[in-house]
């Protein structure tokens, strides 16, 4: 059974953590820290983006299959530095490890902020030395944390659970992760970028790699705000297994729990998309193949015009079909079944491909559906069994105020 | 020479044209037809949306070598309407027919406005009839048939050229378009159809087809308002050789000149685009392929963050640096140059993938150069020969009202 329970990134055992102020924010809190006693065997998922930052580049090429720590700057995103930028990602990698007495190879780092800009390192030091004089465990330190690694969130990301396995081992999953946003309507940050650390007191096989993938597929990578992929985007499972117990790789609770607290990270990293007023869930059914429904999904889900029609509660539901026609995903229109759900209503707009009513009056209803917090968009293409969900936001004149603004 | 006129649809030889009021629309003017005195070559470019409104349907199916007219209405795009739009698009082809006394296969059919709804035959068979008695030459006929296919375009998008083949003849080329928009706040038009009808009194052989497509494919396919792809899109070019002379497929001039009306039609659509106040062309050169640098371009034109960075003047080259590496374009990043250029300032930004400053100053001289009208991005791949243009416009408050308004 899967419990949700009040915690943070230090819930489960063995890791410890901390959020200071390096300087780089001029006040918030902008460097954090994940420590995990023992090395934790570590399964990391970037950004696809052909344009990676420094620390993305200098990860993926370590692949480093142990970390005993992560160090989360905002603030700066150390993207577009060039020679300068990794060599920073390499000094800061030594102080920290310096500090926490590990290998240089078992430090992570993930950047978040401006771009095209160097670090100040005099700074980014002075981060690392406090942030491992600081670390704790307990409520403060992980909101401490949680606090660091924002940006424009406004939502604090932090979700735990604790599962009890086959073999009996009770172990904990937590999440800290922070949405798009900027740093400060001045600073002119890459929108988007998303990092995510979960801390796990499992144990887990360099194997469960590709299930890692598997759940990100399923939870991060079917968010989207406004289908711009940053270049820092980097999400991080430690797995300490101070728990005790077998490998959890195959357990179906394990599995379970974990993908539960990526789902609500997801959701939560959607609802909290800049500007949104909205969460837009869009489940596409009845797909031939799990990358037809995926394309399927992010075409809807990235329609300017699907999106603006929802924050004005616009019962346009031709905007949707228009998505789903441009997105590549195989079906035959007169199979497709289109369903808006709000609240507590349920409106079938389209049955095998023909709309369902004409008059101005139905029309209504859709309005009413979709004038909700969430709003469903649900397409069986009738065609298949591979099915995708996704989540995002409505496109509101605050998204383009957050991302037009320029404060000189 | 190419020569840009005063002219309209009816300018080249042999065509009339007339736009009426069938009462589709309230108060508007919602029906437009051309007439060529002679069966002329048709060569037609439709959207290539999987959902396809019920004339892009039949259109395709007939793919008639000749038109001697094309009927377009307004206010309703026949789209989602099944079997029955199907019937209604042979029955217009037919009373249209029997009023011009021409072969029903050689009636063009376009409709633009809300989608899901049946047409009213009573009202469209009224257009036709009277559009039929109506057909004239000249500046007022040019003029109500190209207002008769708006929908909330703000700019009449009429073109005309006179250009001499090299075997002496003088021909004219004259393009009419609707750009993107709806036909009132609160009719829930599908966003994004661009109809165009391109009449030239030269002679064009059926292998035309091909060069019509290169030449879509470097104008109208460039165009991006919101990355939305209608069910309606259509561009006809007729071709009626009433100017005599030889086949001018292969002549330069008059490519050029069919090339310089696209260009000119598709520039203004993105202009006239949905609450845009700046046009951006997005040039990329130094790519591998041609399709490597459309997909390019395309991606940077349709990232809702670059467009709202330039609606509001905001240096955040970030951004576009982010799409291109989205965009699956090939490129090495340490080859890679970008300039905005705006007004008369040309501003360098990444040189061989490093940004050219790091000043808060310079930075100013960029929100300089995309405080104007056209914003021009160029990015240099350095990698290969191929590039590709397209032309979009910013994201803007109006943008978001526009489309979300629901008049009740």
């Amino acid at each position: 059974m899967i419990e949700e329970i009040e915690g943070g990134i230090t819930t489960p055992q063995g890791f410890k953590a901390a959020g200071v102020h390096s300087g780089v924010k001029y006040r918030a809190l902008d460097f954090g820290m994940v420590f995990s006693e023992v090395p934790a065997s570590a399964f990391v998922g970037y950004t696809s983006n052909a344009v990676k930052s420094a620390p993305v580049q200098v990860m993926m090429k370590e692949n480093s299959p142990k970390l005993s720590a992560v160090i989360i700057n905002s603030g700066n995103a150390n993207a577009l530095t060039g020679r300068r930028g990794i060599e920073d990602v390499m000094a800061m990698k030594h102080t920290a490890a310096a500090e926490l007495e590990v290998d240089p190879a078992e430090v992570g780092i993930m950047s978040t902020g401006l771009i095209g800009r160097f670090l100040d390192m005099h700074k980014i030091r002075y981060g690392i030395s406090r942030a491992a004089r600081e670390l704790g465990v307990g409520k403060e330190a992980d909101g401490l944390f949680a606090e660091a690694i924002m940006t424009t969130d406004t939502i604090k990301k932090e979700f735990s659970v604790r599962v009890r396995l086959e073999d009996g081992t009770l172990v904990y999953i937590s999440a800290a992760s922070k949405g798009s946003g900027m740093i400060s309507p001045c600073m002119k940050v890459l929108q988007g970028t998303t990092l995510t650390v979960v801390t796990t007191d499992a144990s887990l096989s360099p194997g469960f790699k590709s299930k890692w993938q598997e759940i990100l597929d399923d939870s991060m990578n079917m968010v989207s705000v406004d289908g711009d992929q940053s270049t820092n985007d980097t999400a991080i499972l430690m797995a300490n297994g101070k728990a005790g117990g077998s490998f959890a790789d195959e357990d179906p609770e394990f599995i379970a729990a974990l993908k539960a607290v990526m789902l609500k990270t997801a959701k939560t990293i959607a609802m909290d998309g800049e500007g949104a007023t909205k969460l837009i869930e869009v489940q596409v059914t009845g797909a031939e193949t799990k990358e037809d429904a995926r394309k399927a999904v992010h075409k809807i889900m990235n329609s300017p015009l699907v999106k603006s029609a929802i924050f004005g509660s616009d019962p346009n539901y031709g905007r949707i079909m228009m998505a789903l026609g441009n997105s590549g995903c195989k079906f035959n229109l007169e199979d497709v079944h289109l369903t808006i759900k709000g609240g507590d209503m349920e409106v079938p707009i389209l049955d095998s491909g023909a709309p369902v009513f004409q008059e101005e009056r139905a029309v209504e209803v859709v309005r009413m559906a979709m004038d909700n917090k969430e709003v469903v968009i649900a397409v069986d293409l009738g065609l298949g069994k591979e099915s995708a969900t996704g989540w995002g936001c409505d496109l509101t004149y605050d998204y383009v105020r957050i991302n037009a603004e320029y404060a000189s």
